[in-house]
């Protein structure tokens, strides 16, 4: 099937012509022109579009799909308030797309896309149950069952992030303790890092984190562990650790035992992914324990963008 | 649609014909001959199926489903090594029976079954989508999605139980910490409410506490709360709480915000669920919150009955 797949992040849009689950027949990225309002974004999404189709007047889409940040009413195509697109309230996107192109419009949260982009085109592509996590500010997850997003009764199901390891732990920014989000969000994860970091001279990033703390990056302690720094090594493996408790206890409730991981921290490959693994392996219940399966993500920042060109396959 | 559902228990066997979410027809009960082995136990599943039939030679039964503790092969209907069966290795059970009645059979897991029996007959019936919950020994559970049962990819999804709440929690027989059937899965609760009823003169249990601790239930805590009793309000409340809890992750990352509280503690009814549903309110994402519903189960024993009788509604 060729779709065009758009992801509406905050400061770019990326677009792409493909053959689902085959190749990416073209592709492009502008500015969102966020500060323009809807108007503006749905100009540059038009012009995205437009380009895709003159640069390859053969492949003719039957459709488009599109990942959004924010709460989305799937059914009507209608996105409210997404973060980081000031002065969108409640915009029926997928019929303003539409209308200007005379084809179906489907959208979904960025990070189920995410999650259907690794399933189409990426790590998902062996595995019909998994869920994908994107390690930024937040925990991004979208949970696939038997090929497609798993939505809920009411389209918020897949809140891995808020799966927390432990009730009386750190109080997360949704009012609740312990979320995994709360130990390996970004800002969560740099505020604990950086003190240690600071008492230990023998680190590579002592420096930094003494004089720039908000220089530092969850991919700072992944490059600074890949080069032997040992604090930074097991920083990201107390990371990963956590991760895995939260990975046995979804493995256990949803007998998924698939996990496709991407964004910050992933960056530090097997040294992060190994420790998600041995603690979720030590944690679920005997009859997951073979099954467990930690993947990298295969499609970085393309996932969502590849995920919205999927959204019309089941 | 017209079925006959088996509930296989380690003392006894539960059998109902009825018309599937309306009526109970007719039922019976006999004791399950478990130590003859299957041969005995299938003999015993016969002549209720025998008994059903001639007391209502009017309704035809089109389908027989069977609930059975342990791990099942669902497409192909084979038990395998069900607790409390003596000498059942791997039986495959739906053959078995179907071929002495020439009638179609399912098995699910009696935690499945129990679910699926209120989706049709009881607390369930308005509920689409829900977990069913059975406080015993361990903390049996099935997701209801779409009105039947979510197994997962190799059937053995809804591990509720097996949700921690605490990486550092109490260790669990499964090898993990902090699962919520470390909290209040029988023996663990008693075991952490005995010392404290021991040390409280003014509560009304603390005499059996000393003196015959291990006679004492869960349901003595119930009915001792119901009676005024503090110290047994207080410890169930606390059982309530950590319930609570579990129930926020998961409505987090299901997206499911209807839970069904069947055994043991829930004979405390609202006394246990008001804690239960506080707790999950307050560590549940804001989107949820408003929808989080927690009943009691309106079927008690005969849940898992029925709910095999529904085994082939969906």
């Amino acid at each position: 099937m060729i779709t065009i797949g758009i992801d509406i992040g905050g400061s770019s849009i990326k677009a792409a012509l493909t053959d689902v689950g085959k190749t990416v027949i073209a592709r492009t990225v502008k500015p969102t022109n966020a500060e323009g309002g809807p108007e503006a974004v749905l100009n540059v999404i038009d012009e995205c579009i437009t380009g895709l189709c003159a640069g390859a007047p053969d492949a003719k889409p039957a459709a488009i799909g599109v990942g959004v940040p924010g709460a989305i009413d799937l059914e009507n195509g209608i996105v409210y308030h997404p973060p980081n697109l000031p002065g969108w309230k409640a915009v029926p996107l997928a019929q303003l797309i539409g209308s200007r192109r005379d084809l179906p419009v489907r959208l979904d949260n960025d990070a189920n896309c995410a999650a259907l982009g690794e399933a189409w085109f990426g790590a998902g592509r062996e595995h019909d149950h998994f869920i994908g996590l994107t390690l930024g500010t937040g925990v991004g997850s979208g949970i696939i069952i038997g090929g497609a997003v798993y939505h809920g009764a009411r389209g918020f199901a897949g809140e891995f992030g808020h799966l927390s390891i432990d009730h009386n732990g750190p109080l997360c920014k949704c009012g609740s303790r312990g979320c995994i989000e709360a130990y390996i969000g970004i800002h969560y994860l740099m505020s604990r890092a950086i003190p240690v970091l600071r008492d230990h001279p023998e680190s590579l990033l002592q420096q930094q984190a003494v004089a720039d703390p908000q220089g530092l990056s969850p991919k700072d302690l992944a490059t600074a562990a890949t080069q032997g720094d040992e604090i930074a090594r097991s920083l990201l493996e107390d990371a990963g650790r956590y991760l895995g408790f939260a990975v046995a206890s979804a493995a256990n409730l949803l007998g998924i035992t698939t996990f496709i991981i991407g964004g910050g921290i992933s960056a530090a490959g097997d040294l992060i992914l190994d420790s998600v693994r041995e603690s979720a392996m030590e944690r679920t219940l005997k009859v997951h324990r073979e099954n467990i399966v930690i993947l990298p993500s295969e499609l970085g920042n393309d996932a969502g963008m590849l995920g919205a060109a999927s959204l019309f396959m089941k």
